[in-house]
């Protein structure tokens, strides 16, 4: 049986079991808890050097990356297809999903969510929270992150994430006005891998961030009517951490709706 | 036939020729002049909003983005095949590509080449660099680009960038001591993307950042010898500019070895 290591609410994790939920496919649960730092202990690094969720497991086969992992599990378990069937329709699927690793994660979502919410627990921690930190491999996020954490809202990368989403929801308004999915009349994985990042606001409470673009708004709530939404996002939902999210979302609402408007 | 909207010394585009070459596909010449802001006119954004070389356009097919021109290309044109015939290869190789869209390309190797040369196009330019500037439509891009362009090898950017590539070749080395190329025993589209990256050094008298890693040197030298090289990157290189590369390269060279002993 597959195994999957991954995070109740990480995004990454959530798009592949979205992508497992979609093909129907069991799994072992191997949940790590973030905020206790499993994800950077040794056994799991020799799985992930890069120390972060998901993982899966299949047989011998260590797969990490949630864009990489999506596709091989489509490659593995081809049915029902979530690629599409000609070359171009495979490039323009990777158009899409490409951009989470480009900056949408990273300098997007990433950003916005340390700077309201994640930065408390490493600031809290005091040296453990640098320790963690420290131990980020690559430099590029490493310094972006520590920026984050100290300055929170202040940080000039929390302006750019936010002008970094409202950019990707600007694309897919003007997308979704000639077809129902991204890359065209069927979910595929770039529905899936774009879904915890709209799930995201949502805990934070920043909806308010698709105001601009009422399709996105529209292919969100279709999202959410499809058996997989239940079993890769409701049901790993940790309402402690969420009641924390949402207040911390609020309280930054005012400040982004000014930075909203400077954009 | 294919035609390839291209320029002559990016990297990008040096990738996408070299696939084009392993392949023996006859291709029509779109070469762009990027120091004439080619790139920016209208007709050319509409079939690259991102503004950036290369474009591939197959009859009626537009396929912007250089890692998913190759995949399609592979798909299209799949003799030679130059993806592996699994899927857990093709993830590996995936693993390979994501980290230029991840950071090695737009926060390494564009960091070091603006840092050193290709800022001095904009400085000297004042309001018509600030224009071409302005136009970068990611503002992720943009806000570090501006950051490299006033600073240079001052600014912030270029110590990480430094790490990132040395992480990269650091990674490559442990590759490559168990095989021949980066994802086994056969040339893949993860070879041919990561070629452009060494070249650049390589132009910027820069070869230097691999003393430390003499497998990707040896990996370097076997991409030399093979037609390709000669096909999608010597043929096109400009003496000038590459005259003024390496004396850029040079210059900063001392300092860029303080850097390394610091990290």
């Amino acid at each position: 049986m597959l195994k999957l290591y991954h995070n109740d609410m990480s995004t990454c994790s959530q798009k592949v079991r979205l992508v497992l939920a979609e093909k129907n496919l069991d799994w072992e649960d191997g949940h790590l808890n973030l905020r206790a730092g499993e994800h950077q202990k040794e056994w799991y690094i020799k799985l992930n050097p890069r120390a972060v969720v998901p993982t899966l497991i299949d047989g011998d086969i260590v797969v990490p990356e949630s864009n990489v992992i999506n596709e091989y599990i489509d490659e593995r378990f081809p049915d029902p297809p979530l690629k599409p069937d000609t070359a171009f329709g495979r490039a323009r699927m990777r158009l899409w999903t490409k951009q989470l690793d480009e900056g949408v994660h990273d300098a997007g979502i990433a950003v916005i969510s340390f700077a309201l919410a994640f930065r408390h627990q490493y600031i809290t921690r005091g040296e453990a929270g640098q320790a963690m930190l420290e131990k980020i491999p690559d430099p590029i996020k490493r310094e972006r992150r520590r920026d984050v954490i100290e300055k929170g809202l202040d940080s000039a990368h929390f302006r750019i994430a936010i002008a970094r989403m409202l950019e990707l929801f600007a694309d897919m308004e003007k997308t979704l006005a000639a077809q129902p999915w991204l890359v065209g009349d069927h979910y595929t994985i770039a529905d899936a891998a774009f879904t915890p990042y709209v799930v995201r606001l949502d805990h934070l409470d920043l909806i308010g961030l698709l105001d601009r673009t009422p399709r996105v708004a529209g292919w969100y709530r279709r999202l959410q009517q499809r058996p997989s939404f239940q079993t890769a996002i409701t049901r790993w939902e940790n309402a402690d951490y969420l009641a924390l999210m949402k207040r911390a979302g609020r309280e930054s609402w005012p400040k982004i709706q000014t930075i909203m408007r400077e954009l």
